[in-house]
């Protein structure tokens, strides 16, 4: 199976488009609600909480982890690639090489929560896949608690993302990447406040493309991993709430949360 | 010592309401950053964490325990007071006193985060405390984010809370009850959109208050409790990058935040 974590549901929006993009390819989905945010919390924390799914996802039978949280990716990525032997998939790098390849200037905006930007990741990767780029990062930690209460549309919520875009805008990059898995579902207010020409880099729709064509090319982990007649599986550390409304309407349709301890 | 707790550094309200009404009372408080926040979890979930912080409190010599965090308060007050012999303190109680002392027509707002307000328990007992009053509840959970990103006199910050006073002030209530120790910092917020001739109660000071006729009356608790000589001491479950200034903030002088595991 395919392992796939989040401090959420955020990373819903990933396994969705895994899901549309590698079907036959089961999945199981760990979301850390019992401790989510990550985006807040220190790197030390944030590699012990990404440590710690880790091993419940291959406990479960994963062969393959997918990071699905950026701030987990930023902070934990490096530490689980080398303790872990199994392959580590990130949000990050499908993200940055195509933000490389589409940017015609150079000038490429990233915007995440405290934790990813503080991270300097995005900025570092940028750096390898296209030495010399200029790259101008922004945390906006307000737009997940505004997105996790659903306020997509609202006028503060436009005003809030004007605020956090309006550095970046003053930059003239030509493509941002949304370092975030919550951001897409703010892509519609983004985009005309950055600008329609701005390429609009989503790290879900990256990763999922990125892991199709891993799929494609590794004969070996296709084989291993293809498995039609098991069902994907997802399971929380906690249901508050209102989450299964929030997973449905991410994931585009009902999903049966699972309560488990990590 | 008295042993406080709270999900964050949002408690710190409380513990420095004690500091100045209870002076020669050493504290103990516990934030539990690598948790928080709590008003987005489960009630399952809040009980679990509730009942490791006063343990961590215990097995550092605390003999009394302030729920300092009105999530916590709400949902795991009654569970902590079965299981434990020690006398517990919640935030809830001393507010709900005062509101219904100082309301002339008792009609009475409530605002707190969603666990806080899904819990019930204000509504309850201020039910208990004025038989008949009338009890309007709110939940506001993006106020404490906008309060922990330091958004205190921005005009989101404006839009939103008159978002979520609007439906209490169209109930003509006349005294408000601030159910978070958030809330405190956003006062000069509230008051001009509720109305100015409202009360709003301030659950942090009216706790302190509480605890000091506590003391007062309580000859054995007070000699058990009184050590001028012992320093507070203030741990953290993790210590992100921003809550050093936070917490500063809060307790209008440097603290020392020491890391513990809980």
């Amino acid at each position: 199976m395919i392992g796939i974590f989040d401090s959420g549901v955020g990373g819903m929006t990933v396994a969705r488009a895994i899901e549309t993009l590698c079907p036959g390819f089961p999945l199981i989905y760990l979301g850390d609600l019992a401790r989510s945010p990550y985006g807040s919390k220190s790197p030390a924390m944030i590699t012990e909480y990404s440590h710690r799914n880790t091993e419940f996802l291959l406990r479960q039978g994963a062969k393959l982890i997918v990071i699905a949280c950026n701030s987990a990716a930023s902070t934990a990525s490096t530490f689980l690639r080398s303790h872990y032997a199994h392959t580590i998939v990130d949000v990050i790098s499908p993200a940055v090489n195509q933000a490389a390849k589409v940017s015609t200037t150079g000038r490429i905006g990233v915007i995440g929560t405290r934790a990813t930007i503080n991270s300097g990741l995005y900025e570092q990767r940028l750096q390898d896949a296209r030495p010399g780029c200029k790259v101008y990062s922004q945390a906006c930690p307000l737009l997940v608690p505004l997105v996790e209460e659903g306020w997509l549309k609202r006028r503060e919520t436009k005003m809030i993302v004007k605020h956090y875009l309006r550095p970046l805008r003053d930059k003239q990059i030509d493509t941002l990447i949304l370092g975030c898995t919550h951001y897409p579902l703010l892509k519609n207010i983004i985009s005309p406040r950055i600008g329609r020409k701005i390429h609009i880099i989503d790290s879900s729709v990256a990763v999922a493309l990125h892991l199709q064509s891993l799929l494609e090319k590794d004969d070996k982990l296709r084989t291993e991993l293809y498995d039609p007649q098991t069902p994907s599986r997802f399971f929380v550390s906690d249901i508050p709430s209102p989450v299964n409304a929030l997973a449905a309407a991410i994931f585009g349709r009902t999903v049966l949360l699972e309560k488990t301890d990590v």
